[in-house]
């Protein structure tokens, strides 16, 4: 890890809150929207089994719209629960193969997709999306470009939270020592991640986050969103959409 | 420590920066500032050794104003410097007894004491400031009092940092027992703590704030800022001036 030395020219930050991204210079930067719990755990998982595309939008309004123009499926939560209006919500395990292959999934949560269009207003120079299923496809990516990085925790209601951090943990903890890092939210990140990387599923039942929604009975869904490399793909944003990397 | 139980009424939130302290309801709140390096270390210090009063103040024109009308000794830093016009700085140790007993102390400082009128203006019910120096006086206060609590962190200019979380999480690891805490930011606190308690002054050598100001020379300053009690008094607000409460 390369901390305070001459070292790698590529920074890396990590934002813990939406509500702290325009402290930053996110100009030029690949930023890594994360929203474990289940945004971004769904983009990767629709995408590995084979969705054309997910087209993430702020508003119920434009979801429906959207869906209607592009006869997608329109998919979406507030406060964890599905949207009445719109036809599935955001789980992946809404999402096997055999529903999702070949079609557009439009998207709207709580945190996630606002905080992705909030770093594209930003003049970001890429945005990727990432979560424990598709870790190891944002790392390689992250680490072949020679740009610098905002790992962007989506939170919840713009407060901090702990599994968007632990995977911003998972993450530095792989590839810090490309990058020069003068974040003490980076090296908080890597301190929670190294207390509680053996013991995910224990960790996950102490969040918020946890209690909010595991009292809608989505233990097995909040599981699987903490599972490394379940999804494996790298989910890019192109022209309003998110689609897989080549 | 009571997460999500039926437990004890009263509530806990630590808040991680000032640009986040609008998002949690601080009316009827007992706010305590933080910002170990160096603000409220110094506040402390100097009314443990008979400062008479610590006026707080946002400018460094209202220092110096201030600081006329009262007869006061104006102080204050900007990124970790003293600041020119000012007497003297945002150090603790220039303020001994043998100096500081009976004066009155107006205090600018780059992070502190802009959270402090941040907090009052959202009409907190009462501000206390601590940082290490006086721990015991302040977990004292917030146990005895029947109030819901704020930790607030002053971070550096809005970015999160590592040693007035610490703080929070020692503050947590005394008196968590007492509140009820669905507070993410609460338990990263309490996990940083737990992890570096027995080893502070290694970690403080890891934070961007240790190199930004050990650059100065400041490194036994920084060390005094995190040993416990060593100004064990209770600095509160009232009408303007912080003293200590009796």
């Amino acid at each position: 890890m390369a901390i305070f030395a001459a070292m790698p020219s590529r920074t890396l930050h990590t934002v813990l809150s939406p509500r702290l991204l325009n402290i930053y210079d996110v100009s030029n930067c690949i930023v890594v929207i994360i929203d474990v719990f289940r945004a971004t755990s769904t983009i990767a998982t629709a995408l590995y089994n084979g969705a054309a595309r997910v087209i993430p939008v702020d508003t119920v309004e434009q979801c429906i719209q959207i869906g209607k123009n592009t006869g997608g499926i329109t998919a979406g939560e507030r406060d964890g629960k599905v949207i009445e209006g719109l036809d599935y919500g955001n789980s992946p395990a809404e999402y096997p193969r055999s529903f999702i292959e070949g079609k557009t999934l439009v998207l709207t949560t709580t945190n996630g997709t606002r905080l992705l269009h909030m770093a594209l207003n930003a003049g970001a120079a890429e945005v990727i999306t990432g979560s424990f299923p598709n870790l190891s496809a944002v790392c390689d990516h992250l680490v072949a470009q020679d740009k610098n990085v905002i790992l962007g925790c989506s939170a919840w209601k713009d407060r901090f939270n702990l599994e968007d951090t632990l995977f911003a943990g998972a993450v530095l903890n792989r590839i810090s020592e490309h990058f020069t890092i003068h974040c003490d939210s980076s090296l908080m990140a890597m301190d929670l991640y190294s207390l509680h990387r053996h013991d995910i599923n224990r960790f996950i039942r102490r969040t918020t986050h946890w209690h909010r929604l595991a009292s809608y009975g989505l233990e097995k869904d909040l599981e699987y969103c903490v599972k490394e490399d379940l999804a494996n793909v790298l989910p890019v944003y192109r022209d309003g959409d998110l689609v897989c990397s080549l």
